[in-house]
């Protein structure tokens, strides 16, 4: 589709792109024991460059600092040999995970005679684009090179130092194991001018993965040529059903809502069915407050909120819309199950569903009509996740319904390709 | 990701999509038996109501002879009883297929004892926009009915009328078999401007599949914010190796070109290794040459071409990156199988790539190195198609790496979505 320019007519962008295709091309045979002992090489240099590392980082914490970021985030950016160490191990784990690559995902031989088998095969160049974070390059990293794609990598401006290190340290040793440092690559250039670069260069970056803010994503999502992987937007509701076990259902909502409020996967709002809510809602009310929930409830809500310790505040058709990534839940009451389906129809952003319930009919109806990328019966919205899946890692959470719904691992990084072999058969 | 307007205020393009979702959400959940009655409901209706489809495309075919179009074409845009009753016939067949929705993709306990299982769900709504032949509309309808799809079609303007007369027909079946008729619905309103909204009605359309030429393809591809499915632009190799069957050399690549020059999967390059091509290119420049080819050839093909029959013009740059669809083919000669990889890698659309050998080594080392949605060895590039495939029946083919690659059958217009079950389960 794409007529590509010269090389050396191409944008920095694009030429680091192109460099990341050859890179890709090379990579993508290889066999799962070169791809290992890379990974390996890797997680060892991390190790051994620790101190230069943590040194690159101690210039982005104090240039955060000085710029009075919050301690929060600050948090998140910071770098220690311990969690450098931890960083390594976590690319030993991806080496020890199995290869998506070569497998097999149908086949048969046609009435023909031809031999058909679907193989998978790595995606080429991955793009991502993430803040903070800086052990998302090398996660991210690992995973591409698990999965035989080059990967170009956009990390956030706060974190350049300390990127830059990581992707040093990165290429030497992909490079030093026989493998073409160019598989790992940071986008050149600053600002915004590089990522919309990226965002169109069609035909040399295979896929995009935002990984971050709403507003990232949104951006990307919007103003990509490159085929994008929506990743990580979580409005996410618990529906206590008329017939559910009033403890287990305070339990999942405390533990959706408050074990780790700033995730995806956490809960954001609270659908009550109105013949449990007299004997519910007090009780969660109470154990919300305990856990420091600021509760955003609709009229019928605020009702029970007058005899208990809640803080419960008047809700607006803006909460429904709220991904609060905090100590705060939208709450209502509803007259069925079908309007708690309806509500989270309008509102959801597909990402987790929860009911709670007793009742087979009910959780058979729930799990039919909410379209979502996970949908939980009886268990907590925190599950939705690759490690919890049991993929051993995640690039990303996808929220859309093309070529990967939900936690992304290591297969959701592959295509495929059709072999399709003959004796010499032509067609009649 | 986005806010949706309200109804009233949403341009005529949205309102049909939001109908679409309306009627989306209501057949996700039907079983298979309730969409094979509705598709045979379907059929009988073409059936019965032939007549009212033939005079209408009569007014399409009047207009397109009148504005002077090639009698290619309008044999294309033409329905007789005959083509209605075939067209009936395909639906029945979509009707035995087998429902990919519901389909348990993978599925397993958790070490805590959770049950996830990851299923096959409906897209949602399906956006397809194509050119001529009106046949599109009732198989891409029926392939979407069967997955569970709500379907928004954009034919030609030059089909305007037959789309419109079948698209009643399929409505009424529709809602005579309970299900809600718009689940079938034309794109209203004329010209580009309806077509760009239909690009931009994101969060209303799931995706979109243009259907066509390279340029109608192009301009989605760039424009749209919804989710695209590129299809269909085959720009095909045929390799012939050092050590191939020359008989079979010969008779593939002209089975490739020639079978059917003007679809997606026929051959529009030869590549011949340096060391076969004194042998062969003189048997595979006569074969052409009776199979009514004519050869843009480089300068060592032209070498050959001298004692030949053969119609061979020099070949540029632009030839190896030319789609003919027509009675041409380009050729080369070179130097060895890493360098028709290297050929391929540069021009190649990544439809179908075919290689002639008896050497397992070079049977191997191109399907490892070519990136292609389908290769084939030992066999023409047309078997790259649904039918061919055993699909049944095929969307489109797919050249993007993302979701689907290749010939789409039903699955290919699913998504899946993770069931979650617990008994009360809480992240620790």
């Amino acid at each position: 589709m794409t007529t590509l320019s010269p090389y050396d007519s191409m944008s920095p962008v694009a030429r680091a792109a192109y460099r990341s295709q050859a890179a890709a091309a090379e990579i993508a045979p290889l066999p799962r024991a070169v791809k290992d002992d890379t990974l390996l090489a890797v997680a060892d240099a991390l190790e051994v460059r620790t101190s230069e590392i943590v040194a690159a980082n101690a210039k982005d914490v104090a240039r955060a600092r000085e710029a009075g970021t919050s301690e929060a985030i600050v948090d998140r950016l910071t770098l220690t040999p311990e969690r450098v160490r931890a960083i390594a191990s976590d690319v030993r784990d991806v080496a020890a995970l199995p290869d998506p690559v070569g497998e097999v995902v149908r086949g048969s031989t046609l009435p023909n005679g031809i031999d058909l088998r679907q193989v998978r095969v790595p995606l080429g160049v991955v793009g991502i684009i993430y803040e903070a974070r800086p052990n998302v390059t090398v996660d991210a990293a690992a995973l591409c090179l698990k999965s035989g794609n080059a990967v170009l990598l956009r990390g956030s401006s706060s974190a350049y130092e300390s990127n830059t290190a990581l992707v040093r340290v990165l290429r030497d040793a992909v490079g030093g194991a026989g493998l073409p440092a160019d598989a790992v690559q940071l986008v050149p250039g600053e600002g915004r001018d590089a990522v919309r670069e990226l965002m169109r260069a069609r035909g040399l970056v295979d896929v995009l993965i935002p990984r971050g803010g709403a507003s990232l994503i949104r951006t990307v999502v919007e103003e990509s040529t490159v085929p994008v992987i929506e990743t990580g937007t979580g409005n996410c509701h618990v529906y206590v059903d008329a017939d559910a076990d009033i403890d287990m259902a305070v339990e999942i909502l405390v533990n959706s809502k408050a074990q780790r409020p700033s995730v995806c996967n956490a809960a954001e709002t609270l659908l009550v069915h109105q013949d449990i809510a007299p004997a519910f809602l007090p009780r969660a009310l109470d154990a919300l407050a305990e856990a420091g929930v600021t509760v955003h409830g609709d009229a019928r809500v605020l009702a029970y909120a007058k005899d208990s310790a809640a803080t419960v505040v008047e809700a607006t058709a803006e909460d429904w819309d709220t991904e609060y990534l905090s100590y705060d839940i939208a709450a209502g009451v509803v007259d069925s199950l079908d309007k708690a389906v309806a509500h989270i129809r309008l509102w959801s952003s597909r990402h987790t569903e929860a009911i709670v319930t007793n009742s087979q009919q009910a959780a058979r109806r729930f799990t039919q009509l909410v379209d979502a990328a996970a949908v939980a019966v009886n268990a907590s919205t925190r599950f939705t996740d690759g490690g919890q899946f049991g993929f051993g890692a995640e690039i990303g959470i996808s929220t859309q319904k093309l070529h990967a719904r939900g936690p992304m691992g290591l297969p959701e990084l592959t295509s495929t390709k059709y072999i399709v072999t003959g004796d010499g058969h032509v067609r009649r």
